[in-house]
């Protein structure tokens, strides 16, 4: 199967070939060292501030997002969210359940958030700001220079979701002041689903530090300061950890971080100039590389996915809820080359011969 | 390296294999199916009463065992927690960070539970009793009949943790009673670390239904509204889980749950009937078949770990804390044989000779 979704991605060989092996014990020096290695290399990729740490959570994006909810605010915060899709609304949900005073900005349904939207919140006494600067649900890619300047004339904390954006747009903590980033195993860094990882500024662990967490299995204190000998609390999922190793080296063999957001950029680029011709519209108007979403404008989107999943054993990423019959996505992140575009450009021109679309 | 610790274990080809393999999407009625087998499969193993279910956690044995108590219990319960080591310190506090009030028999190191402990707690008005049914470790394994019955005469909610015990040693739902069971997949079903799984009575599933959780990651209401249609409320560690179904077909296709346990039985006994002219103490009076616990007569456990380690390639399970230089432990769980037994054999012999034991 071809796979054009945004999580579980295609992955390379090489993590392929771990995948394969025996997963070792890893209450060991040498794993620390493994550990301790993406640590810095996650940094590195960030472009964190010195003395920032990054924590390895067994457990989905959701369990990130949780945990910094939990660990990183209280009842005396008042946050600001910006809601425009699926995640947005979950990090709504999670300050309701944790019951973190909050505001959040409805945004329009695949629209990018505005000056003239955020001037409504200056001075307001916000003292954080939760945002997944790309809404994969929809696949709005959120202005992060101007959220990152609003927090900073605001002297907010700033917690960037960047989990299907990291690597495939700048996510740069110390150009734009982020505090969090949170990512993911299964997203950019095309290693199987399990791990989520949370970034965090000098300021982030001091916060964490002053602050309550009421979950054992999601205490960032703990987390960090096992950390600190390269260990996690808990026996984590060892073999994804590995994998996620493997690719963050390779990453830097590459060229780093601009080399892998460049060649998202032309797989993407790629793929939208080749649907010109096709019944599609562009629903968002403000792409991430990491995703393109489009509204058919001839046939029922979920209709499309099976279709291309059933006849032409490809997966392109559907959509729940109220879009699910109007929007669809296809991810440019993982293991996909040129080549792969065109086999789902031609099912898709094919479906078009057929009458499908 | 040969893994005699009890998790991560060895897996065998096949899981290795998948391994190897993409991880698809899943958000399909495919995966759908899969799990629904995988949760089908793990009730007959457990034979779990009808109208059970399981749910399938993204996280380590300990995501697990906090979900069942902030699913499980409130304020108005009184949970007696079986303390013999670190597992059960951990239920003690689990219970205090969730303010689910508790008391902790604390048990001499190494000792089970007896007849006479139990009888202290006789119409207290406990409403749950949890326990680690294999304390991994100090590798006691408990009574499970005479906790059970004292459960039953009391009318108490009986939680097991058999993280290590399942498919080691006799784990029935049905035959004793429990309301809820835990392992998870690195243990005896051999796949790598990174899912851990709840077994739910219909009694167990009412009670959750009943409670509230503050938690979304492990909230189970949702973990089982998304089970129902084989489906979980976040990305879950896919490729695992796919690992997971495997090892489940094929544990009933080489003759089911006796046939699995007689085999770690088998590896268990050979090991123990092995070491008798080595320096070393078996510690527990009441054994596991997965794990044999050792006290090192002549030397420091933690040395004997480290030598076998660096100059033998072969990973034995050290202990950490006050037991790190007492006490070792040699698993019986993974894709193990009795010539890896005795390649372990041999090694020790080997040390001996080397006066280093």
């Amino acid at each position: 199967m071809l796979n054009f979704t945004i999580g579980p991605v295609m992955s390379n060989e090489k993590v392929r070939e771990i995948g394969s092996k025996q997963v070792p014990y890893f209450r060991t020096p040498e794993f620390s060292e493994l550990m301790l290695e993406s640590e810095d290399l996650m940094k590195k990729l960030l472009n964190a501030p010195e003395d920032s740490r990054c924590v390895f959570i067994t457990g989905s994006g959701t369990a990130s997002m949780e945990a910094i909810v939990m660990n990183g605010f209280n009842k005396d915060d008042k946050v600001l969210i910006v809601n425009g899709g699926g995640f947005g609304q979950r990090f709504v949900e999670l300050c309701q359940l944790h019951e973190i005073p909050y505001e959040s900005i409805d945004l329009e349904i695949s629209k990018d958030i505005t000056e003239d939207i955020l001037k409504n919140y200056e001075n307001k006494g916000f003292t954080g700001f939760l945002v997944n600067i790309h809404e994969t649900s929809t696949g709005v890619h959120y202005n992060l220079d101007l959220i990152s300047e609003f927090c900073k004339n605001n002297n907010i904390f700033l917690v960037v979701d960047a989990i299907s954006s990291f690597l495939a747009d700048e996510v740069d903590m110390s150009k734009n002041n982020l505090d969090v980033v949170i990512t993911g195993s299964q997203k950019a860094l095309a290693c199987p689903p399990g791990v989520s990882i949370i970034a965090l500024s000098p300021k982030a662990i001091a916060k964490i530090e002053k602050n309550n967490c009421k979950s054992m299995y999601l205490d960032l204190k703990n987390a960090l300061k096992n950390g600190e000998r390269g260990q996690t609390p808990f026996t984590p999922a060892v073999g994804i950890l590995i994998q996620i190793n493997a690719r963050l080296n390779e990453i830097f063999e590459n060229g780093g971080v601009e080399s892998e957001t460049e060649k998202i950029k032309t797989i993407a680029e790629d793929f939208r100039s080749q649907i010109k011709d096709l019944p599609f519209e562009i629903t968002s108007n403000s792409l991430s590389n990491a995703v393109t979403p489009l509204h058919p404008t001839t046939a029922s989107a979920d209709d499309i996915f099976n279709i291309l999943k059933d006849e032409y054993d490809i997966w392109i990423c559907p959509n729940g809820g109220d879009l699910k019959d109007t929007l669809f996505r296809v991810g440019h992140i993982g293991d996909l080359t040129i080549n792969d575009n065109n086999q789902l450009i031609e099912a898709l021109k094919d479906m078009q011969k057929r009458n499908l679309i």
